[in-house]
C-alpha cells in the first residue's frame, strides 16, 4: 500500500526515480512523463470541481474521473507483464461512453470549433480537455517505445471528448457558445 | 466545413490521427504536439477572459486572438504544399504589436523581471504568455523538422509579448509591479 | 542588468534565441525549455497566491519562492563555466525543508494517495506541484545533456514536495483530504 508520511526523501535530487516495481529509471523516461502529465490533468480537474460543487452530478462524474486517474498513474508505473498490476479496464472507458451519451442528448451539433471559455466551470473544463490530449499524446508516444495497456489510451482519448462535452453542457447546453469563424480578423 | 456531432469516433484509439489534408500521423508527431499546445493556449486565454469580461477592449482582444488561434490551429494541422489551405498572415502579427504598442505606452520600463501574479486577470496573463512560449517552442520544433508557414511562428512570438504587456496593463499600468531581486534569498 | 523596455525585438522570430552569455540557440533547445517551463511553474505559484493572500506565512513562503525561481531561471540561462554566473545554492533547499517540516510537524501521515482539489487554494498548489514536477523533467533531460548545478535539480525537486504540503495545509491540515481508492470504478 502507499505510504505517504515523510514526503522528501532525497532518493530523487539526481533526476532518477522508481517505478513500481522498483526499477530506476530517469526523471523524464516516457514512463514518468506519462504518469506525471495524467498527475498533472488530475489537478487540472480538481479545478473544473471548484466551480461545480454545486452541480451533484457533474461532482460526482469528476469525482470518479479523478479516481480513475489515479488507476490511470498506476497502470502506467507498472510496466508490462508485471503480476497483479492495477491496469484500467474497458468498464471505465465504457461509463465515459454512457456519460458523453447523456450530456450530449440534449446539445445541439456544431458546424464550427468553440471558442474555449464561457462559465467558469466550462473554461476549466476546456483547460483540462487540452491537458488530457497533452497526457494523451505523452502516452502515445510511450506505447511507440515500449509495451502499454492499450485501454489506457482509449480512456484519455474518451476522457477529452467527455470534457469537451461537460464543457458545452456546463455552457448552457451549448446554447451560449460562441464558434470560430474561419480568417475573420485577417 | 468542420462538424461536430458524435464527438467520438474511436478513431484515435491507437495513437493515429488525421491532418487536415487526411494524412495519418501519430498523437504525439511534432504538427498534432504543435496545434494541440496551440488549443491549450487557448483555453489559457479562456481563463484570463473569466477576469475581464468588464473590460470591452481587452475582451475585444482577447476574443481577436482566440479567433485567430484556430486559424493558426487549422494553418498547423495542414502540411506544408496544400492549396487553398487556411494561413496565419502578417496583418494578425501586425495588429498585435499596434495593440502592444498602445499597451505599453503609458506603461513605465522595468529594470527587473516581474513575479507573475497580481490581480486576477494579470495573474492568468502571465500564465498564458508561457504557455504562449511553450507552443511557440512546439512550433520550432516542427519547423526544425518540417515546411511550416513562418508568420506561424512570428504570431506566437509576438503574442507571448502581448499578453505580458497585457499583464502589465491590467496590474495598474504597471504601478503594482513586484520585481525580481537576483539572489535575495540566498 | 535586465532592462525590459521595447518588449517585442522581433528578434526571434526565426525560432531562434539568446542565453545569458549571447550564444544563440533553438528555442526548443533542452536549455530554453527548461527555464520556460520554470516560468510557468513561477506563473502557477502566482495563481496560488490570489488564494492565500490573507494568510501572512503562506504568501510570504511564495513571494520567496517566486523570487528563487528567477534565480533558477538565471542559473539554467546560463550555460556551465561562465564565471560570475548567479546560481541556486543549497541554502535555498534547505530553506524550502525546514518549511515542509514545519507545515508538516501537525497534519497526519496518508495511506492513500489524495484526489487533488478541495480548498481553491490547494487545488492550485496541487496543480503547481505538478507543474514543478514537469519543469524537473526537463530539468532532468537537460542534466542528461549538459552540465548543469545539481542543486537546481535539488531545488525543484523539494519545491514539488513543499507545494504537497503546503496543498495538504491548505486543506485544513489534511482533515478534507479525500483519498484515492484503487480500482474504485471499475
Ligand atoms: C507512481 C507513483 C506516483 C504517481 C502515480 C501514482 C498513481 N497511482 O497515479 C504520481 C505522479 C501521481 C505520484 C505522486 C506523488 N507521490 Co508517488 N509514488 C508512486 C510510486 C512509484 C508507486 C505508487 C503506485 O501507484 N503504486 C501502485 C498501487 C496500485 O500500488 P498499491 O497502492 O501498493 O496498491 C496495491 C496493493 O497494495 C493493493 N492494495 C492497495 N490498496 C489496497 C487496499 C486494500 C484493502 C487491499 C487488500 C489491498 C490494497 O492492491 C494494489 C494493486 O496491486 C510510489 C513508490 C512505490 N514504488 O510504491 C511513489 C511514492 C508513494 N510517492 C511518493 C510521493 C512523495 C508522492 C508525491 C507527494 C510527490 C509530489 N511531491 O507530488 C505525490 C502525491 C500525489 C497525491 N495526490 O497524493 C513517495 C512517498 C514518500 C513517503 N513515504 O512519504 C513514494 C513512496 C516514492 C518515494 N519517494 O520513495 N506518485
Ligand atoms: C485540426 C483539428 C483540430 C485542432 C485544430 C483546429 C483548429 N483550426 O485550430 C484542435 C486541436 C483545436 C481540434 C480540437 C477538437 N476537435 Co478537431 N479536428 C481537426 C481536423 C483534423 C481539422 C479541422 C480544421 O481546422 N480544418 C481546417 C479548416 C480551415 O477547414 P474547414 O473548417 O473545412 O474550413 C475550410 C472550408 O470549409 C472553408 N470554410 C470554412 N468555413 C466556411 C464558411 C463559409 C461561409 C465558407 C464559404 C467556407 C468556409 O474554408 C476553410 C478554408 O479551407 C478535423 C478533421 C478533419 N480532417 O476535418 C477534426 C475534427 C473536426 N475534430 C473533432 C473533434 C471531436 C474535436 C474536439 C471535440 C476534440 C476534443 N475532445 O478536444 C475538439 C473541439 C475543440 C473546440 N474548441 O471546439 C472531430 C469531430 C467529430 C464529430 N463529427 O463530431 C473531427 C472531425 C476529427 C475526427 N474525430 O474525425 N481539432
Ligand atoms: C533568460 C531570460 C529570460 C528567462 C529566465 C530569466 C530568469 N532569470 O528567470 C525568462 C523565461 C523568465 C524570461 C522571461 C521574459 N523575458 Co527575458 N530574458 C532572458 C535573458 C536571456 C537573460 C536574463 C537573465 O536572467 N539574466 C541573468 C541575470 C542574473 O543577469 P542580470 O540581471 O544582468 O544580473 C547580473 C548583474 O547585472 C548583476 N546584478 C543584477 N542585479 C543587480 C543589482 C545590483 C544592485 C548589482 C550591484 C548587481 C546586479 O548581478 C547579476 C548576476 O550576474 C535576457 C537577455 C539577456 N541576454 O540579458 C532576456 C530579456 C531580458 N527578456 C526579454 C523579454 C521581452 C522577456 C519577457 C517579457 C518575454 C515574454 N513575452 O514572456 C519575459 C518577462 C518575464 C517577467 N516575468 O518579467 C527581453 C527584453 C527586451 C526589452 N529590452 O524590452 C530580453 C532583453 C531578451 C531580448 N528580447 O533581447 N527571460
Ligand atoms: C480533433 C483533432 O485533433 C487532433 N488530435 C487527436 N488527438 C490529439 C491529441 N492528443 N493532441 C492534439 N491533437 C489531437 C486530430 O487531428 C483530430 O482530428
Ligand atoms: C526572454 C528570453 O526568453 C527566452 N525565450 C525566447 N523564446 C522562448 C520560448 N518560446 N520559451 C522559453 N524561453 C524563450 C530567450 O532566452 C529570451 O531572451
Ligand atoms: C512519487 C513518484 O513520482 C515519480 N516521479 C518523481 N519525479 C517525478 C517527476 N518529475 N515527474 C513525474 N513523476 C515523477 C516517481 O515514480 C516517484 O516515486
Ligand atoms: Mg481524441
Ligand atoms: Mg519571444
Ligand atoms: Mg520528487
Amino acid at each position: 500500500m502507499v505510504k505517504l508520511d515523510r514526503i522528501y526523501t532525497r532518493g530523487g535530487d539526481k533526476g532518477l526515480t522508481s517505478l513500481v516495481d522498483g526499477s530506476r529509471v530517469a526523471k523524464h523516461a516516457g514512463r514518468v512523463a506519462a504518469y506525471g502529465e495524467v498527475d498533472e490533468l488530475n489537478a487540472t480537474i480538481g479545478l473544473i470541481r471548484l466551480e461545480t460543487a454545486g452541480l451533484a452530478e457533474v461532482d460526482a462524474m469528476l469525482g470518479r474521473i479523478q479516481n480513475d486517474l489515479f488507476d490511470l498513474g498506476a497502470d502506467l508505473a507498472t510496466p508490462d507483464g508485471i503480476e497483479g498490476a492495477l491496469r484500467v479496464v474497458d468498464a471505465q472507458v465504457t461509463r465515459l461512453e454512457q456519460e458523453i451519451d447523456a450530456m450530449n442528448a440534449d446539445i445541439p451539433p456544431l458546424r464550427s470549433f468553440i471558442l474555449p471559455g464561457g462559465t467558469r466551470a466550462a473554461a476549466f473544463a476546456h483547460l483540462a480537455r487540452t491537458v488530457a490530449r497533452r497526457a494523451e499524446r505523452a502516452i502515445s508516444a510511450l506505447a511507440e517505445a515500449e509495451a502499454i495497456n492499450m485501454a489506457a489510451l482509449r480512456y484519455v482519448n474518451r476522457l477529452s471528448d467527455h470534457l469537451f462535452v461537460l464543457a458545452r453542457h456546463l455552457n448552457d447546453k451549448g446554447a451560449s457558445d460562441v464558434l470560430w469563424v474561419p480568417g475573420a480578423n485577417r
